[in-house]
């Protein structure tokens, strides 16, 4: 039985682990910062992918990593917070040092991945995943299939236009979910709040965090309540839009946002129970979290080398 | 070699044709009102098969019809327009009654089916059709795939909110797609400006269509043209968010609307193109028009059926 390597790549921390074939138990596993005084990243994740390689005969190298890449040629276009990965090809290099095939995918389509094989999201043909922590990200399975699109670049649902002329978004459009949804977004939205005079026991300022406006809404601040009820409202109005379009048996949120409970949730469900336009899409559905935590992008990365080696 | 019995069941007039297994050009073909003095209208559409019945074997018979239904079970749940067939069980009825499979399907799905194999959409892997008339429908191929969902009510691309609290959609929600720009919105948006005193060489009024604005629009008429124009801007916003979801490689657009040419086309690109978070999302991608006109519905379930036939 051979084994298959696994990475995560983020803009802090790259993982990497050694996996059985068949299995999520890993032989072996590290972590490393990305950015580091000595090397660059590719270098750093070349000596990772060293440190974890088992004795057994490696099958294909899986990555999971962040922004938009091409998942057929394993080129990130860019990497957010790696300023070396523009139209980096990543998958090409790989294969050529290690010699064996390589799989990239976008860190949210391989955290679905994983959720729908070993998560929440098991038994399930029709899937949705919205990750809300610094931006909005998503993936989609429709009958079986992860949704990726002519390029590579589908499935980005943080970036449909809610409110028109609203915030802007880091994408550089105006109104998008993510602009509004998002973690920055809710301590923005604070931000500018408290800049009008409005009381709050939140202090104005840079280091605003959603995770304080979280606290200070748990204590009661009607500010921070109205915050979060803003996010969760434009997340439950785009839900439904995703309801229409996709119909899926389950919803799997993620990302720190989703950890804000009721604050998050109870605006979100309300507002899509009131704006969905047939029960048809509600009967039965599921609204749930990540099981898989942490692991999802490694876990997901390995579904993907299942997939693409069942293929061949 | 059999034959495949197909139709398309509008609120207005079934059509109803018989096909080679592996053809598009018909063995016979009848048309025949859906509402009529004499019969319901599944004993009228039980006389139009039979009226089509060729000599050769019939493999199948496959149906195109609007509003929602079950392309699992070929139940009907809606149908605009034919207020009888309410969590009606066509497919079961009809294979009840003829002895042969049956599979029935959402019309904008099986229209892009018929785009995609016979028509505009050919050699395209991830496509989009979208149709503008009395209201907006979609349908949704990718990765070779058609989009369903769960129950099989997804790509429902008319109602996605471009407008929070804008204006009263058919379906009951606020701020639609189809709630602005459809053709009866189009002429809806024009009336309700005519009501508050705006000079137009358009007459308000109950019967004022889509057609009579566009005309009125290319006499230079400028309430025309602003109402095409809200309507082509807004939907260029939701196509934008539709490239973000699905990246397609091509655009398909059908209905009376689309006929209107630059009128709704001109503000529909300039909007899409600004809005488009990427130039990567719209690099080489095609928007065009449907190829096959009345006939998509019909083609369409021709290929349903050779699908459905091919996966047995």
């Amino acid at each position: 039985m051979g084994a298959i390597i696994v990475a995560d790549v983020g803009g802090t921390q790259m993982r990497v682990a050694a996996l059985p074939r068949d299995g999520i138990q890993p032989i072996k596993h590290q972590i490393a910062p990305t950015q580091a005084p000595k090397g660059s990243p590719f270098e750093r994740f070349v000596t990772l992918i060293n440190a974890v390689w088992p004795d057994e005969a490696v099958e294909a190298i899986s990555v999971a990593t962040a922004g938009p890449l091409d998942p057929k040629t394993g080129t990130i276009l860019s990497a957010p917070n790696i300023p070396e990965w523009i139209n980096f090809p990543l998958g090409e290099r790989l294969a050529e040092h290690f010699g064996v095939p390589v799989y990239v995918g976008n860190d949210a389509n391989l955290a679905l991945l994983g959720e729908w094989r070993y998560g929440a999201g098991q038994g399930h043909h029709d899937l949705i995943y919205i990750t809300i922590s610094t931006g909005i990200g998503g993936g989609v399975i429709s009958g079986d299939q992860l949704l990726l699109g002519h390029r590579g670049l589908a499935a980005e649902l943080g970036h449909i236009t809610v409110l028109p002329g609203g915030p802007l978004c880091p994408c550089g459009q105006r109104g998008h979910l993510e602009a509004i949804s998002s973690g920055p977004a809710i301590a923005r939205f604070v931000n500018e709040i408290l800049a009008e005079g409005e009381a709050s026991i939140l202090e104005p300022g840079p280091g605003l965090s959603a995770r304080d406006v979280a606290k200070a809404a748990r204590r009661g601040d009607p500010l921070a309540k109205a915050a979060y009820t803003r996010a969760g409202e434009f997340l439950g109005q785009a839900m439904a839009d995703f309801l229409h379009i996709f119909n899926p048996s389950i919803v799997i949120f993620g990302g720190g946002v989703s950890r804000s409970g009721s604050l998050i949730f109870d605006p979100l469900k309300d507002a899509l129970y009131k704006q969905v336009m047939d029960p048809g899409y509600v009967k039965n559905l599921i609204l749930t979290t990540t099981k898989l935590g942490d692991d999802a992008g490694l876990i997901g990365a390995q579904v993907q080398a299942q997939i693409r080696l069942s293929s061949l």
